[in-house]
């Protein structure tokens, strides 16, 4: 296995030795989420200013100062291998309890457990297109030379498929489309032919909608927004319908900065950290998974807080409040202290300025053609990032100045 | 390789024997052209109707009675490797001179030599989508066994690619599609970097629309037309413009009929049968290339009788025709014998009727859902069949009831 390939000779591996946080820096109250391809690496190659900006973010004994989660679509490794590459690139102790990192498919775990509309509760039996595909051979035709070649006899005992669950690009997209749809037109059982279409289909959640992301390559590769895109025009070529997800899951959706949230506050509390964490800077190069989905999660977040502080003043006059009823003090969540979640977008990778960098940061950088996701055609102003730099060793820069935090 | 599989055993092989043709029957005035997939075959498998019905079209010396080409989509095996499959499974001896195989792709070296409006003349250099993924091996992402481990060194000497020819359904889809991508947005120059999308893109054209096609399976595989609905809407949703063929080659172009009606005439002239061919019988199991396309090239022959008509009524009171006005002679073209090409619809393949086959063979079979082309949008009513038929052996026993042909 390939590690991380460095251009730039790094800094001296900091060495690990737990001392009381307390003792060398006031604590934080803001956090970073970090997206990774086009950020702090690109393909297998870090970015020079990744090194730079962790050699900010680390103190002498090589902890993290202010919390920080890796926050990223790609679903296609293990967590903890992707989070010691990472940590082996930038010179950090990258562990499952120094930081987290929040992979595409991780809410799915969240979520699961959460019932669906409609729909089932909780995937006990997981079947994967390659057991569907050697269960029915007659599905899989595009590529001849693995067509069968006897007519096997009909599989009997497959169980009927309750839903589907999009992880990520598949390898071999014309098998993974002909037998997603074969599903959804056979109810789950796929070579049965049914008289009608049936609508609405079965379950289909997806993780991950980014359309593209940065690889090496000077132009940004095909993401499995790009699949998603083929799976629902096909099955609306075919059907006349369109292809309904029970959910999307990934950035922007908002599951994932909840989840991500969750991560930070779990963060704090191993640190021992004594304050809450009341600002979010969530650092990205896809205006629409990205900043998108960090403006989304900001409206959210300002949302609740209204709700809440009307609430207060509710209780504090003593009108009662429909929602507390039944519990004589304040629910959990009244002690919520996230106030805001601001998006940097950087121009290392998917989003490329024309120009140069603008010297404002705050200028407009709405996209011209929507690389959205169809389902989130909400408000484009959602694609206009908090602030524009050129990489993210800027954007660490640019918010410990806004923090009043040392550099050093 | 295996050979075409027989559900039933077949009869004898006629023996080969030259009998001047003229002694056994009236010289055919009418001809066949023969979907292959749903209509003879079902993937490896012979439709026993077919047999049927090759026993009625072959004497008793096992030629032809009538002239025939298989007129198929399907692209991908050599023209006399399906001839000779299709031959094993018939009990006919089909070779080049005894009839022909229009495959989805042969109008391409007739079309090649038309000059195309506003774009390249002729296809000299050939690079193949492997080619151009060997030499840019950064742009191939999806299948992470595939990545490169090392950072290539840039190629330089790769000829820009000045079009793109799409022959049918490649393996890994999603490796074609990124390229095709590439090459379109970087105008032929693939891993370069363009400030703006170049449009119009480089030409484009395709072989082979169709969505669906029979194989064993139940309900129908995709096709070529699926890959290339992918392709369409990718290059829609990444630049926010449509894709535009420079042509689109196979049923139900024009095209390919023309093609088929050249080879129906050297069947003609080289089997010796004095008289022209006046009337096609177009059976197929697809509306919207078999049906659409037959409709579309019966609407057009009738469109040049009358043309031919006018003209010739023009000449014989001595009106100067301004098309002629440099020839002494009529063209040879006046004498187009060919004069309607109708369509017949089975219901062995992709085409499936609600209930039993309408007694009433002329009632309508329009689709509810349009799974044609969406450059082929003109008229709905191409749609509807001359006939519908069960099988392939009812059609030609229909056609032989048409024509007052014996069915011996």
């Amino acid at each position: 296995r390939a590690s991380w390939g460095q251009q730039r000779a790094p800094g001296p591996r900091p060495s690990l030795i737990a001392i009381n946080p307390l003792m060398l820096q006031t604590p934080p109250t803001f956090g970073f989420l970090f997206d990774i391809d086009g950020v702090l690496v690109r393909g297998r190659h870090v970015i020079p200013a990744a090194q730079e900006a962790f050699r900010k973010l680390l103190d002498s004994n090589g902890q993290l100062r202010v919390p920080v989660v890796f926050v990223t679509n790609a679903g296609n490794c293990l967590q903890h291998v992707k989070a010691q590459e990472l940590s082996d690139a930038l010179g950090l102790k990258v562990t499952r309890e120094s930081a987290s990192s929040v992979l595409g498919r991780n809410p799915v775990s969240l979520f699961i457990s959460v019932p669906l509309v409609g729909a089932c509760v909780g995937f006990q039996n997981v079947v994967t297109i390659q057991d569907v595909r050697k269960a029915f051979p007659l599905l899989d035709m595009v590529d001849q030379s693995r067509r069968p070649k006897e007519l096997p006899p009909p599989t009997t005992d497959f169980p009927t498929i309750e839903g589907v669950i999009l992880f990520g690009e598949p390898v071999r997209w014309e098998t993974s489309l002909q037998l997603i749809i074969d599903v959804l037109l056979s109810n789950g059982n796929p070579g049965a032919e049914l008289a009608a279409v049936p609508y609405p289909h079965i379950p289909v959640l997806a993780c991950n909608m980014d359309l593209l992301w940065m690889a090496e390559a000077k132009m940004p590769r095909f993401g499995h927004g790009t699949f998603l895109v083929c799976l629902e025009n096909i099955y609306k070529k075919v059907t006349g319908r369109e292809l309904k997800y029970e959910a999307l899951i990934g950035k922007p959706s908002i599951v994932t900065y909840q989840y991500a949230e969750y991560l930070i506050k779990q963060q704090v509390e191993r640190r021992g950290w004594p304050s809450p964490i009341c600002r979010l800077y969530a650092v990205g190069d896809n205006p629409m998974s990205d900043i998108y989905g960090a403006n989304f999660y900001n409206r959210y977040l300002k949302a609740a807080c209204q709700a809440r502080a009307q609430a207060e003043v509710k209780r504090s006059v003593g009108v009662a409040d429909p929602q507390s009823e039944d519990h004589s003090e304040p629910k959990e969540d009244w002690y919520v202290s996230l106030e805001s979640c601001k998006s940097i977008l950087v121009c290392t990778g998917v989003y490329s300025p024309h120009g140069d960098v603008p010297a404002d940061p705050h200028e407009s950088t709405v996209e011209t053609v929507f690389h959205g996701h169809r389902d989130f055609r909400f408000d484009t102003s959602l694609l206009e990032a908090s602030y524009v730099v050129q990489d993210v060793n800027e954007a660490v820069e640019l918010v410990f100045e806004k923090e009043n935090w040392s550099q050093e």
